[in-house]
């Protein structure tokens, strides 16, 4: 202890010495409400965590999102700009909450819940607070003024891809209008009827659209009054050694209790980066808790300030001085593999891991016999997540002693192994539990927040919280890995491809995590679709100083496929054949391989090539017909696919239990970041126990908590529906056999307990079995069983004169098995699709200066997607899936790109090979 | 700065470390919350203070008053008690937010709005919680059954005696049995009628009964998150010299910010104690904000903790050392009067004011002379006031840089000039706000958080906020002084009084603020309400070290009227006349004076006293025929009566301006304790408006701030209808003229602004000119020119085996003047006179090991009150009043207590003559 503390003169706190408060009166959702708060606050702040009204949530804190849209005097007003100074005293403010509730929903409410509106639900309610600020002023909107007062009140979505919203408010205008009922709008579930593939809404959807889903952010709001926040001292550069760290100013701050840094993690202070193929020359340790020696990338923390407030803990932060050396950065694949580019982790190659393909003959001799060949260099972009919900975390000490962890992890059960050593628990010591969260795509397959709350609960023993703001959450999380892919492609005469060569580079960024799975992923996925005999591909994965590369709803396929799918497009044009026809003939058949040699269990792609063919040839007859000299419309085409489940090595559980008053508890851990696994669950157990008749209503959820519920595995690679759905249905079936009488009917509770049978019943699933690991020389084996097909159509309008690229409509033929819920699926498809739209056109993730927010990033608003899409079911039912079920979510994203990149080279005859097609790339191609 | 504070090490924290918390979810009001919570914490605070549902309140934290009642899977919990380890997971919580809300009220919420269950409301939600549970398990409870619930779910409530309470839940059950509709209890305003003399509920009812009426603790948890909490070093000794204080080791514990002491206080650390009269030997500036060189009674504060929460803060504050030397410790008034007694407040003598009466001729004659004289010695107990919203405020600089304290202040004005020169502030630069409060009764005419907020805001620039606990609400604030009379009456052979004698002292504690106010009025009653012509009395006012003495509803009347009923009493019985008939001999009819030889100004006491005679004989016959030998039944009286306004000068100032869309403001400070100065208001400017026919939702208030409204004088003395009223009548009448046309009709918002009219109004009321300072020789004067006049009858049985009294039913003849709104003036009549039952039987404050909580402080449960009350009014209009009317909220408390010593006598045939009249001093006085 420090002997002169008490002679310490109280710290001067001249900052806080400024402040001043404005006490107003508001009525908030009809109640007046006193409020006193310092007039530079933003009244979002004051709504959340003064007011308490948590259903207003906030992204971006830039008025980018409109999540935190709040109705001031009648009018929409984004309460994350707005300053408490300039809302008056006495305005009317109306949030979510005083909008509707459970049982008196208004109409947007309940057409929201209708159309699926509510997917991840962190925009819902910003989206609602609008739209009835719509139709209050306008009771009959046209589509088109619908979507342009979203683009004008700046609402965006990342999951639904607008078009439903667009139908809910149209219903809802109807309710408004009298030419419906409310009742109309929302569903009612029938006792005895099945609900698989029906429109039932998620078991979420009225806490959603009511404001009353608390996401980790609002649950951070009513954490224990103990609870400290974590400020993060981070990089601004992208590669640089740590010379020293003086946090002594810092620590004189208000509200500080401690400064941490690498000497306070207890553990290895290397995460566990999953490393799994034998040639990977990194181990996967190459990535610290908190930055010891050196900066990585932009972004990498240094320290870790807690004190007892957000503001408090950033204050601080920014008096922490770190002495760096800067070093060179490597901000791409070409700048890390040079020659005389230093390691960037000393002993680690910045080329770690390389993996060939060889299937079938040698290719060198086909291409010289082909009868066409092409090749092409093709890149695809460091493409952001962009999700509307800052990165949240929150950490404590629970009642059996393990250090828990509540975050935004899609895989709570591997975020313990990938973490524990590294901050010194055993496995047992630590806990993981879900957050409600505001959608992912993937990026949560990696700790974010989690070891700085473990670390800093581990030296404090009190609660953390971390939230990030938009900035961090863009510059500092995971991103889609850039890819390079020189490809080359040989067709017989009749248009058959008979040869397939590449080089793929990956930029992975600073750290390994899930490297070697993405590299060997995407080679997967070149040319993935048709029958190609013959492939000689080579992939490297590459260290930079730019962003990790971490899981974006699909890993590696979109990248794979843009390139093939370019490719087959450009070969079928030279050859003088419609790329339909030429797809046509080369798509999956019996008999075919996958480019890793496995057998697709289906063959759905000729049927659907039969479906959209008259759909196609229409648009082009249409796009014809309608381009002028300026504005050229067009028509693409790309097959998708992808699989459904982890490679290799996949399996999972679940537990059901019947309870004394009938009800049924499933446990699992599917994690839900958006995507419906409570529908999935519902639907699942529900059907599985239709025999019993269990009404939805006592199907009730113990999930996404490592204390209370088994690991099914990750919430990524389409693998949640068949995989935590094989479990629970197989532990329904368990206990309906447990159940059974020998005349057919069912025991009840009180019958089960006294002939001592058991409550619980574990279902697992497993295709470890089914699989094999690759051969690392050829890449050929059976890493998947299942998988998911495709075919989008993409139709646009390219301004020549600007280079802007619009897309008018998406059409999508779809093979994802059996569907378990409609609503979640359609979803699923249509916020896949928009998120192509922006990968495609806008979305990048590059220029540290620049792309540090949504709007520059080039996230879509909902005049930048289609409002016409068309989606087609081909329900073939596979054997493996529950009822027949496939995977979902990563179809869609897999190339809807690679279909709008074709359709501009269609309509305009250029043809743009690095993504984003920005207006600037079309036009300089045009300029070409 | 610290030099070394870079190298300090980080504090070790070992007894937070071994916190442990539980993630629950609960059905908080019908939606699923995820709750994470020590398991050792109090579920009240989990849902107030992290759930943000500050609609349940918190009082006692003891599970004495059920405020913070909630319902668990439907039974009634006091959320206080309640362990969040010992909710069970799953649980369904229903707080009041979840029972109704403004448009859907539930019928007992409805039923407490028309029986004007809310007063001051902070009792309310508990209430309404714990009704409707009781309604949801028997539909048609018994009165009895409702008392004995609310006994049972420990239900407290200090404003309304119980009997509304009991009403609405009858009405509730009717509603609920479908005898009534839920729209027969709402009151509706109907345009164009009066409301004056109505059932109107005041304009805060609904908010009340739906939780949403915001109380300062809950305003406390909407602050900006920079808010510090304090934590109070308070002595545990009553009388003490402080040598040394040592915070060295409070400054490393978690969270804090800052210790302060006497040293940080920027004035002159002493408050004015406003001292008036000239013979005072204090000067009123004893008390300091921060002790620094003595302890002058338990519960000063010696140093001020600023932590970050308020755990923190307390914890913090235990580990501050403090070195005392402790002095004798005078604890009642015969104590300190001592010839060996020390000076507590040094250079002041312990007997510090004294005060003659000298009225009319010579007593010692007349009572040579008299056909009968009596006397006695008489004790008043040092009353507590038992609100059970412990005492709260805050502080920040606002806006325009005045440090801004927002309180349960009374007196929002006067407390800048007593607090201004203390804390070292001119008065332009403090401001004061009033929060909503649950009651005061009047001990917030001093300070109490007020200064220590002020010296904490000015040290760290930071909003500041203090809540005492329940044990420091009592202990360490002021109390009701407790008085010594020794009285002596002379009564001629028809029974008129001719002579009273009075040696008179009151114990007014250890600060001697308000003190000469005090003796000056206590002398000013003893007697009154009767005319007698010749008095010699001599009051003394003595500084102990007990509680400080301060306001309490009817300030020196309870005192002076205990003793000058009961010796009326006793001299009548003496005489063989009936006490009653006595009376009627005696009161005051044209041509009396009071005992300051003031002229009533009118004469309601004989008819009162005829329309009480036929009930006074029936109730006498009745007891007679109740009595048993171990139950006797009696029947005692008392005349009630105190002054409406401050004594000697007293002026009040309040605005109306016309607003643009024909509403009206009004700018009043008065302060609302749960009197209903909302509803007062709003009755007063809706008739003196009503030319105007400005309907009640179109008068708006902008009240309770000093930096928005002009100063009204204090919310106590009964003056707020009388002088605010006034005020805001003259105010609304200089409107009218101005908008008055020459054809009688007014001119509109534009005509005004048109012609260039004024469209604010000020109005101004005072009796300053009427009143005079009394003489100081013989407290003669017109210190007073309003007053109220009252009859009170009490119905006991006295059960002789036990000593236990029990007041069976109240009868009370009131004279109020005008009633300006029946609900809020029953409401004072039955809250006053249930006080009074209190203060006769169970109250005291005296022992400082005993007296630390509710109970023990004896406050009454519903079961202790009667359920019967008569109250008739006699509505004497005064000329000076708006619209007739005098004050109102002191007289039911001025001597109800002498009504049941009265017939406590009358039962029993026993006298007590210190209060209260506990069972053991009945069966002492039984045994004598």
């Amino acid at each position: 202890m420090c002997d002169t503390h008490k002679s310490c003169p109280a710290p001067q706190k001249d900052e806080t010495k400024q402040r001043v408060y404005q006490k107003k009166e508001f009525i908030v959702n009809g109640l007046k409400q006193m409020v006193i708060a310092d007039g530079e606050d933003r009244l979002v702040d004051v709504i959340r965590s003064q007011l308490g009204l948590t259903g207003t949530k906030v992204g971006c804190r830039a008025g980018q999102c409109g999540i935190c849209s709040v109705l001031i005097n009648g009018d929409v007003k984004r309460s994350c700009l707005l300053k408490m100074k300039n809302v008056a005293d006495g305005s009317e403010i109306v949030t979510i909450e005083g909008i509707g509730e459970a049982d008196r929903l208004h109409p947007v409410q309940a057409a929201w819940i209708k159309y699926g509106g509510a997917q991840c639900g962190i925009c819902t309610p910003g989206f609602i607070v609008s739209a009835k600020a719509l139709l209050d002023k306008n009771s009959s909107p046209t589509r088109e003024e619908i979507r342009d007062w979203f683009k004008k009140k700046r609402n965006l979505c990342r999951c639904t891809g607008y078009k439903p919203l667009v139908d809910a408010v149209m219903d809802a205008a109807r309710v408004i209008r009298g030419e419906l009922a409310i009742e109309d709008l929302l569903w009612e579930f029938k006792e005895g009827e099945s609900i698989l593939g029906s429109y039932a809404p998620r078991p979420s959807a009225v806490a959603k659209v009511t404001g009353r889903w608390d996401f980790g952010a609002d649950v951070g709001l009513k954490l224990p009054p103990n609870t400290l926040h974590l400020g993060l001292v981070q990089a601004e550069v992208s590669h640089a050694n740590i010379l020293s760290i003086d946090f002594s100013e810092a620590l004189k701050m208000p509200g500080v209790e401690r400064v941490l840094t690498a000497e306070d993690v207890q553990g290895t202070n290397r995460i566990n980066g999953m490393a799994m193929m034998p040639g990977n020359k990194c181990d996967g340790f190459d990535r610290p808790v908190i930055c010891d020696k050196k900066v990585f990338m932009y972004g990498d923390v240094m320290a870790i300030v807690c004190a007892d407030t957000p503001e408090h803990a950033r204050a601080a932060a920014a008096k922490v001085k770190v002495e760096l050396e800067e070093l060179p950065a490597y901000m791409n694949a070409r700048e890390a593999m040079a020659d005389d580019a230093i390691e960037i982790h000393p002993g680690i190659p910045n080329v770690y891991y390389e993996q060939p393909t060889v299937k079938g003959a040698e290719t060198a001799p086909l291409f010289d016999e082909a009868a066409c060949t092409a090749e092409a260099h093709y890149y695809t972009s460091r493409q952001p997540h962009l999700v509307l919900e800052p990165d949240v975390g929150f950490s404590y000490y629970d009642e059996e002693g393990r250090l828990t962890i509540q975050s935004k992890s899609i895989c709570l059960y591997l975020h313990i192994d990938m973490l524990c050593e590294a901050v010194g628990l055993k496995p047992e010591e630590m806990r993981f539990a879900m957050n409600n969260m505001g959608s992912t795509f993937g990026y949560k397959i990696s700790p974010t927040s989690e070891g700085y709350l473990a670390v800093a609960t581990m030296a404090t023993g009190r609660p953390c919280y971390l939230e990030f703001d938009m900035k961090q959450t863009i510059t500092y999380t995971g991103k889609r890995s850039p890819s390079h892919v020189d490809i080359k492609m040989a067709a017989d005469k009749d248009g058959r491809i008979s040869a397939l060569e590449y080089q793929h580079i990956f930029d992975h960024g600073a750290y390994s995590e899930w490297g070697d799975l993405l590299l060997f992923k995407g080679n997967s996925f070149i040319g993935a679709g048709y029958n190609i005999d013959n492939i000689r591909g080579f992939g490297r994965l590459v260290c930079t100083n730019h962003a990790y590369g971490t899981a974006f709803r699909a890993y590696g396929s979109p990248q794979a496929l843009f390139a093939s799918e370019c490719m087959i497009d450009e070969l079928a044009v030279k050859m003088g054949i419609d790329p339909l026809e030429f797809r046509y003939k080369n798509v999956y058949r019996p008999g075919s391989t996958t480019p890793t040699g496995s057998t697709p269990e289906v063959f759905s792609l000729p049927e659907m090539i039969d479906w959209l063919r008259p759909r196609y040839q229409a648009a082009l007859e249409k796009a014809k017909k309608a381009s002028t000299a300026e504005k050229k419309h067009g028509v693409g085409i790309s097959l998708a696919t992808y699989g459904s489940g982890g490679d290799f090595e996949d399996a999972s559980e679940a537990w059901v239990e019947l309870q004394p008053d009938g009800s049924v508890t499933v446990y699992n851990c599917w994690q839900d970041h958006g995507q419906g696994a409570d529908i999935g669950t519902l639907t699942t157990v529900h059907e599985a126990l239709r025999p019993l008749g269990v009404p939805v209503e006592k199907i009730n959820f113990v999930v996404n908590d490592t204390s209370t519920s088994p690991d099914g595995g990750l919430s990524a690679g389409s693998r949640g529906q068949v995989y935590f759905g094989n479990a629970m249905k197989n532990a329904c079936d368990s206990m309906l056999e447990a159940m059974r009488k020998d005349d057919g009917s069912y025991r009840s509770y009180d019958e089960m307990v006294s002939e001592g049978r058991e409550l619980l019943y574990k279902g697992e699933f497993s295709t470890t079995e089914m699989c094999t690991m690759i051969d690392e020389k050829t890449a050929q084996g059976d890493p998947l069983v299942l998988f998911m097909y495709g075919l989008i159509m993409s139709e646009v309008v390219v301004d020549v004169t600007t280079g802007k690229t619009e897309v008018k409509k998406m059409t999508m033929a779809i093979d994802v098995g059996k569907v378990i819920n409609k609503n979640a699926v359609d979803g699923q498809m249509l916020g896949g699709l928009a998120q192509g739209v922006g990968f495609a056109l806008s979305e990048d993730f590059e220029d540290l200066s620049k792309h540090t927010d949504l709007l520059r990033c080039g996230i879509p608003y909902a005049t930048d997607i289609p409002d016409e899409f068309e989606l087609k079911y081909f329900e073939n039912s596979r054997e493996l899936g529950p009822f027949g079920a496939s995977g979902v979510g990563e179809l869609p994203i897999s190339s809807p790109h690679a279909s709008i990149l074709n359709a501009i080279a269609n309509a305009a005859g250029v043809r743009v090979r690095e993504l984003p097609a920005t207006p600037a790339k079309v036009l300089a191609a045009l300029k070409k």
